[in-house]
This record gives structure tokens, sequence and C-alpha cells, in this order.
């Protein structure tokens, strides 16, 4: 028999799974605690003792996906750190495979985003995590810049909003026309262009 | 009394009002026919003698909504026509502005767009209407390289997708944190560098 923390830690990410799954089949506000306790085969009881709520199982979710999209990141930038534009590139590709399915993953986070711009309590902890994420991307630009003897003409956090900004935004049309718009497509059309101009 | 015409019209225009407001609190799939009848004063008979369903009326809003930038847009060309950047800056304002309500834009037009994602008729319709929109768009980035005689290294419906990819995925961060990302300022630190990085 597993050990009651491996247990715990296997129950969490069985429970993960199956709201990744119900939320991006009926929505963030069509999936219910019980559809997903139904999906992971478990009760109600195991989903509160490890999540408080709906809300907080979510954010765990998209924390756990954010923490191996650094992983990923970091593991590229030894071989990368002296060529920025390729280490962008790279970047991208990790971002364009974020979550087992990319569709999931913008359905899930999409509105996740619309439920913070109706409910404080869930917009503060987003923002607060989405901030982590772009502070570990920021330095990371910073890095670069200075280990390369660059010069940005553009503030690296800002810079780092606008690649989130297309990569959501180009996101949706990809998903929408995957045929006119491959996965991908404009960021790695524009990113690299934009990176080269407010580099010098 | 009002001419049958008329009255029609004026009806049309109350029911999209009114559903753009119940849109906007309840979400698109959390706002029944119903709700939205209270909210404009009309029967349901109202409703179905002027749209087929909520699928349709919210296609109708998004069209009057991207009718009206279309004209604003253009009545800025005149006096611009001769100095692209100025003309896009002009331009993203115009967005900035889009509908009664910025909030209540975004929070529709994504809604539908995950919807769009689980469905095809409505898919096949949303990707139609903002097919015609950025062809609007695209034909006056055309022009303007054309009369200024310049070159565009990249395509110009794949400039326009971009602005609307910039635009919406800034626009989410904006509303998020409207203190750290006042509205329309990703798109105006970076969207014209992208302009002039790409015209020679």
């Amino acid at each position: 028999m597993e050990p009651p923390k491996r247990r715990r830690s296997t129950t969490r990410a069985r429970l993960l799974a199956g709201a990744q799954e119900v939320f991006a089949e009926r929505g963030f506000h069509g999936a219910s605690v019980e559809d997903i306790c139904e999906r992971a085969g478990f009760t109600r009881g195991a989903f509160y003792s490890n999540f408080g709520s709906k809300d907080e199982l979510a954010l765990a979710l998209f924390q756990s996906t954010t923490d191996r999209l650094l992983e990923q990141i970091a593991a590229l930038v030894p071989a990368l750190a002296d060529r920025p534009e390729s280490l962008l590139e790279a970047v991208l590709g990790v971002l364009e495979e974020a979550g087992p399915d990319q569709r999931q993953w913008h359905l899930i986070s999409t509105e996740f985003t619309l439920h913070a711009l109706r409910d404080p309590a869930a917009a503060k902890a987003w923002i607060e995590q989405r901030a982590a994420f772009r502070q570990s991307l920021t330095e990371l630009v910073e890095n670069l810049v200075e280990s390369n003897e660059l010069k940005m003409s553009v503030r690296p956090d800002q810079f780092v909003r606008l690649v989130i900004a297309v990569h959501e935004g180009a996101r949706a049309q990809s998903l929408l026309e995957p045929g006119d718009v491959p996965a991908g497509s404009l960021e790695r059309a524009f990113l690299p262009l934009m990176l080269n101009a407010t580099l010098s």
C-alpha cells in the first residue's frame, strides 16, 4: 500500500487531470465538483480534503502547468543563452505545447480569466499567479540582455506582457482556424522581428 | 405611431442593447432568451420574430459593432493616408473604444469564441464574420502601402491578424490589471514599432 503522503499526491494529480478534461468539455462554470469527482473516481470528501473549492483546484491546475513550462524553458537556456532570437523561438515552441492539450488549456485558462473579471477573489489569485509566471520570464529576458551586453529599448516586463498577449490572442485564432493559422505561426512570424526591433 | 418597418428596427436595437447587458452580467451561456426579453421589455414572440436563436442575436450584435468600427476607421483615412504610423495609432484608439463598453465587449466576444470552439455551427458563422472584418482592414493596409509607395515584408492579412491578436490578448491583461496595463498601452508600445520593422 502507498504511504499516506504519496497517496495524497496521487489523489491530487488524478483530481487535477479529471478536472482538466471536465472543464474543457463543459466549461469552468458548467463543470461541478461532482462531475470532477466522478471523472477522477473519488468522493466529494477526497476532493475537499485536497482543495477548498473549484477555484482553488483550477488555480492548482494552472500552477502545475506554469511550473512545468518554466522548468522546460529553464532547460533551454544554457544552450541558447548567447542567441536571444533562437531562445525566443524555442520558448515559443514550449508555450505552444503548454499542457497536455493546447485546446483544453486555452478553453480553461480563458474561461478562468472571464470568471476572474466577474469575481474579485478569483481575480486577486489569478493576477498573483500570472505575475509570478511573468516575473520568472522577465528575469530570463533581463539576464539575456545583460549577459549578451545588449540594450533593450522597451522594459523587459513589457516585452514579456507582449509575448503573452500575442500568444493568447494568436492561440484563439489558431484554434478557430487551424488551417489558416497553424499553431504558433503568428508568434513566429512577428515576435522575433519585434525582439530585433527592440534590441541594440 | 411608428411605421411597422421603423418599429421593427427599434425592437431589434432594443433587444441587442438588452442582450449586451445581460450577456456581460451573466455570461453568454448564463443569459437566457427570457432574460434578454425581460431586460429589453419584449415578449419571446418579439424576440423570435427578429432572431432565430440566441447565437443569431449575438452575431447581429457583433456585426453592428464591427460595422460601426469600420465606419469610424474609414473616416480616419482621408486625413492620415500619408502617415501609416499615425493612422495605426488612430485605428488602435478606435478599437479601444469598441462598443459602448470595452469590458462588456471583451466578455461577450471572448465567450462567443469559446462557444464557437465547442460548436461547429457557431464557429462557421463566427469565422465568416471575423474574416469579413479582417478583409476590410487588410484592404486598408494594402491601399496604404501602395499609395505611399512602400513595401511590406509580411503579408498585410497577417499583419491584421497580428493587430487583432495583440489587441485581444492585451485587452484581457488591461481589464484584469487596469492599473498596471492601461487600456491600449501594450498595443501603442509595440504595434507602431512592428509596423516600422515591416515597412520599407
